[in-house]
Parts: C-alpha cells; sequence; structure tokens
C-alpha cells in the first residue's frame, strides 16, 4: 500500500512488528546490548507511531546513530554512571551513550525517588539526543507519576530581539496519568515551529506563518526558503526566549553538559544534557480523588464547543494517541528514500532486511 | 511631579517609604497581622516597583482587598494549617488567608526541603490571588534556589479550537539565582496578553495582534473591542492550551482547591491554588562551577548582536530590575484614580494618607 503525502515523498506502510525486528537486529549489529536495543527500539517505535515520517524521529533515526557510531559520537554499551545522588535527585553520566538510554534510565530513577519523596529531579549529562521529549515523560505516566523532561538542543533560537541563535528549541515532554486511559502527553518545542516543517511548507511552496522564523538579518517573513538560514521564533515570542534560556541552564549548565551556542555541534561530541522530573500527583490527597477531580476538568475542557464543529476539543496528546492505534492495525509508514537507505545500512551490517 | 501616558491616565509620583507606610498602616486597619502586613507590603511594593499602574498589581490591590475582607474572600490573620508532608512535598491549607502570606510560607517550606533534598514542591489550596508569579520565584532565588511558582486563575483560555473560556491565564514564575547581582527572573502569563493590555490598546484607539485574543464567536481580529468578551489566547497556540491545564492540573487539581470553570469565580470563596518548586543549582557539581557556567552562558546570549541596534538583548526581568532601581531613586507611579480611591478607603478605616 502506497499514499503520496503532498509533493514530497512517496510512503509505504510497513507492520510494526516488522519494524521491531528490523530495529533491534539493526542496533544489536551496531553494538549494542540488548537492554539498550530494546529500550531505543521502544522509542523509536513510539516515535513512528505518534509523528509523521518526515519529522525524522522514527527509523530515519538510523542514519545518524549509524553515523555517530562511527566517528564516536555514540558509544553502545556505554559505562554511564551514576555521578551523584541525594533524596531527590541524582546525576547520570551518560558517557556518550544512546540519548534514549540514558533518559530512559534517569526518567527511571526519578521514578523511584518521587514514589518516596514526592517529587525527583534526574539530570543527565554527556548524553545525545534523546528522542521525542514526551516519551520520556510518558515514562513516568505509565507508573502512576506525573513526568516533564527537558532536554537542550543544537542553537536554533535567537535571544528576543536578535536574529543570531544561541538557543535551542529544547523541547519539553509534559504527562499526566489518567486512570483507565491514556496520559495527557504534551510533547513540544519551545519554537513555534521547526526547520523540517518550514521545508515542507517551502517544497510544497506555501506560505509559512510570519510567527515561525526571522530572516538572517531580523525581518518577518512568510517565505519559509527565505528563514531557512534565520532563526526560529520562540513560542510567546520573549516569553520561550525565557522558557528555552531556563531550559537550558536546567538540562545544560546545572547537568555538566555544553550549552548555548556549542551543544549538538560537533557530531562526534554532542553532549546533550537533559533533566528527568516525576510527581507524585498524590502527594497531597487520596489518589481517588485526584483521577476524580483531573476527570472532573478533563469534562469540563472537553465540553468546551468548538469553533469548527467538524474538530472537537482535544486534550495534548489524543492525537498522537489515535494516530498510534490506526498504525499499529494498517502499518507505519515509511518514506521511499528512507526505506531506500536504510536499505543500503542493512547491506552493509549484513542485518536481515524485511521492508 | 505628573506625567501623561497616553490618553489613559495621570500620574504622579511617590517615595517608596511612604507607600510601604501606608501599606502596612491600612493592612493592619484590615485586621492583618504583623507579619501579614509585612510579607504583602513587600509583595505590592515590588510589584509597584517592577510593574505598570495599569497592570492592577500595585497598590490597586486594596480595592480587591477591602471588597473581599467584607464579603468574607480573604481572611486576616487566617489559620493556615499544614495539612501534608513529606521529604520533599508538602501541603498548605491557605483556609482564605492573604494569596500573597500563603505563597511566601509555601515557598519559605519549599526552599528549606530542597536544601535538603534537592527538589521539592509545596502545594496551597484554598487561596487567593497570590500578586505576581515572579516575585514568590524570586524569593527562593533570593535564598540561592532555583524558584518556579504556578497557579490557577479566573478562565479566560478557552481550550484549543474553541472560544469558550474553561482555563485561566495561569501565570508562571521562575527565578535563576546568580551571583552578585539580580537573579533571572521570568514572570508570564500563558497567554499572549490580557485584558488589561488590551483595554489599554483600546482606550488608545490602536489595532493589537491578531494573536492576542478571539472574538467570542471564535473569529481573529485585531480590534480589542471585538475581542473583550472573547477568549486570550495562548502563547504557542495549542502549546500554551496545552501548559495552562497542565497547571491547572498541578495548582487545582492536586491542591484541593477549585479548577476549571469554577476558581476565581465567586469574590467571596476564590479558592485559588498554588504550586511552588525549590530547585538546587547546585545538586549535581559544586556551586561555583555552576555559578560560573551560568555566566558564560549569559555571556553568550547577551552578545548576540540585537536587530536594533538600540535595543540590545536583555535577559528576564532585566527591564523590572531597572524599572526598579529607577523607582526606588524618582518615586513609584500611581494613577490620580487610583489615589482618590485610596483616599476614600483611608478615611473609611481611619489610616493617616500621605498621599
Amino acid at each position: 500500500m502506497a499514499y503520496d503525502i503532498g509533493k514530497t515523498e512517496l510512503i509505504n506502510l510497513y507492520s510494526l512488528e516488522t519494524l521491531k525486528q528490523f530495529s533491534t537486529d539493526f542496533l544489536l549489529a551496531l553494538g549494542a546490548t540488548d537492554e539498550e536495543a530494546a529500550i531505543v527500539t521502544d522509542g523509536l517505535m513510539t516515535a513512528s507511531l505518534w509523528w509523521h515520517p518526515g519529522q525524522g524521529q522514527g527509523l530515519e533515526k538510523f542514519f545518524r546513530f549509524y553515523r555517530q557510531i562511527k566517528n564516536g559520537g555514540i558509544v553502545p554499551n556505554a559505562p554511564m554512571q551514576w555521578v551523584r545522588e541525594g533524596p531527590s535527585y541524582a546525576l547520570l553520566d551518560a558517557a556518550k551513550g544512546f540519548g534514549y538510554v540514558s533518559a530512559h534510565r534517569a526518567m527511571a530513577r526519578a521514578i523511584e525517588k518521587a514514589k518516596v519523596t514526592g517529587i525527583a529531579m534526574v539530570g543527565v549529562r554527556h548524553s545525545n539526543h534523546f528522542g521525542i521529549a514526551g516519551y520520556h515523560a510518558l515514562h513516568a505516566a505509565k507508573h502512576g507519576l506525573i513526568g516533564w523532561s527537558f532536554t537542550n538542543a543544537k542553537a536554533e533560537m535567537a535571544p528576543w530581539g536578535s536574529a543570531q541563535v544561541v538557543l535551542g528549541t529544547n523541547p519539553w515532554g509534559i504527562a499526566i496519568p489518567r486512570k483507565d486511559t491514556h496520559a495527557i502527553v504534551l510533547d513540544m518545542a519551545l519554537t513555534m515551529s521547526g526547520k523540517g516543517m518550514m521545508r515542507w511548507y517551502m517544497n510544497e511552496g506555501k506560505p509559512m506563518p510570519d510567527s515561525w522564523a526571522l530572516t538572517p538579518d531580523g525581518a518577518k517573513t512568510t517565505d519559509p526558503a527565505a528563514a531557512m538560514e534565520g532563526p526560529l521564533l520562540p513560542i510567546g515570542e520573549y516569553k520561550g526566549y525565557g522558557l528555552s534560556l531556563i531550559t537550558d541552564v536546567l538540562a545544560g549548565v546545572m547537568t555538566g553538559s555544553l550549552f548555548g551556542l556549542k551543544v549538538f555541534q560537533d557530531e562526534s561530541h554532542h553532549d546533550v544534557g537533559h533533566v528527568m522530573l516525576a510527581i507524585d500527583p498524590g502527594a497531597f490527597m487520596p489518589r481517588e480523588e485526584v483521577d476524580a477531580r483531573l476527570e472532573q476538568l478533563i469534562a469540563e475542557v472537553k465540553g468546551a464547543p468548538p469553533i469548527d464543529p467538524a474538530r472537537p476539543v482535544i486534550l495534548p496528546g489524543e492525537v498522537e494517541f489515535k494516530r498510534m492505534a490506526q498504525r499499529e492495525q494498517d502499518g507505519v509508514p515509511l518514506s521511499r528514500e528512507t526505506v531506500e537507505g536504510l536499505r543500503g545500512l542493512a547491506e552493509e551490517l549484513k542485518v536481515a532486511f524485511p521492508l
């Protein structure tokens, strides 16, 4: 089965099981341990089920893994170490390991601690791109806690009033567990949009909103091509700039990773930092009461009449969980370009290629 | 000395000491304890030094205090109680006391706990408007910690895709301490703007950006009058909606305060909820190193060339601290309307009126 999304890419659908097996085999061939392969595969599968192929968070990540493992930027079976620990905090040195793995271990530790103390913060230094922020937040929600993940990232945002990039999109994931149904999952960059989305608009020949990015000399524009080398604009103007700066303080400055202009610049040494928060929603009252009160708030939110009757109000993450259910049934989309690239890698690594 | 800000208001300047004394006398006359009067006065003075008179966060608050103390909405000398406590969390029942007081006590407790455990979260239930969010965050920064304050508020924001308000502007304050100088202080609502600012644009006869608010039937508009009864728009579109929802979960749902459509509706029972986070920036490495790394990031940020050479890049809070220094010297602006209103209240309460 194939379908066309705009002019950009031709897409085929593949079963989740097939992709899982391929991902696991591929990661093992790259030197990942069984545990690492399982964690990274789970993250990539979630990204593949939630996000669009053009967003580069699914199996497209393998191209980067391959390059970075070759150039030493990612170390499989990395000797990660816990370097600091207190009642409600800990710091993991990721030793250049997979970002999915270090962030997963950090959130697991935050969950353990928050169950005892009410809230915990676990930092990660010397890590790599951790995938989608919402995935790590959801990890906490699956254990009944609120999760909040922060990461720094390559400079793509300018301080407010400048056009020179210094700060990253510094994505956040926040997840609130619900009883008997999917969590609320807010997965967001601190910019209005990203270069990938702008490229899609450019390829489609569409104008973009002028709140997305500036030209390199700081002018507003609706032409994605004119802003491709310019800074992305933060959410809420100076507010998002402030949030991005604060995120880099938490994830970069405090943890001991690179930050600002230096993080994520040299592919053999991205040195990304993360922070994971876990919060016990039942710290202040019996959990059943919190759960009931949450459903009451959600009913108020979802009861708000939509402006367009065809588009009812949805919760953060709701689109993604619907997409996930559909793709689990119909298959996961991968662009032909990605599949061809993966075929090449599979041949090189002598991994079975079932796509 | 008097100056005119647009067509709106005639302003006079008063010395900080005069206003402090008046505020203290006024609060004591309303039944506040010495401690409450000192805390509320400090908050109001900070707001008066940071914000503009039209924003209603300075001595204009006395009109509300007076009404709410009469109708039982605010209880001076309230019997606040610590109702839950664990290693890194606590919950304060504010018993309808002053919001500034309950939030101050909550942050004080969060600071104490975070110094021991690395991070702490203190909730407040049954509270009132806590003033400016950044003030409470700065409380932590003054003790060398990162502060993050959350509150819920009256429904003024619609869930994304609706025009019916359900959620508040739910302001955040985030403060990062710096060595030997003012903290970074981000004080922000989760909406692009507020009704006060829209009213100012309306009075000035100016169009507003169409990202600020919708008409009551959900249309975009640049006419502030057309949107005065409509919903405020969130920062980052659906992202700010998600952040506001999550804030109401933390501050309202979890604490046991009202939330969503009900909070801040009945002036005799606002029942606002807050959450204060305090974080030890030195949890992961020696504090001097963190301080030095922070200054390095700030140098990169402030080194970014401005688009308009006359407007160099500034940090969150920098405008406010400059304004504060100037007003401490020149005096604090109060509109003639406010002064006349306060004169009436002072007469009624038999408080000396030095303005």
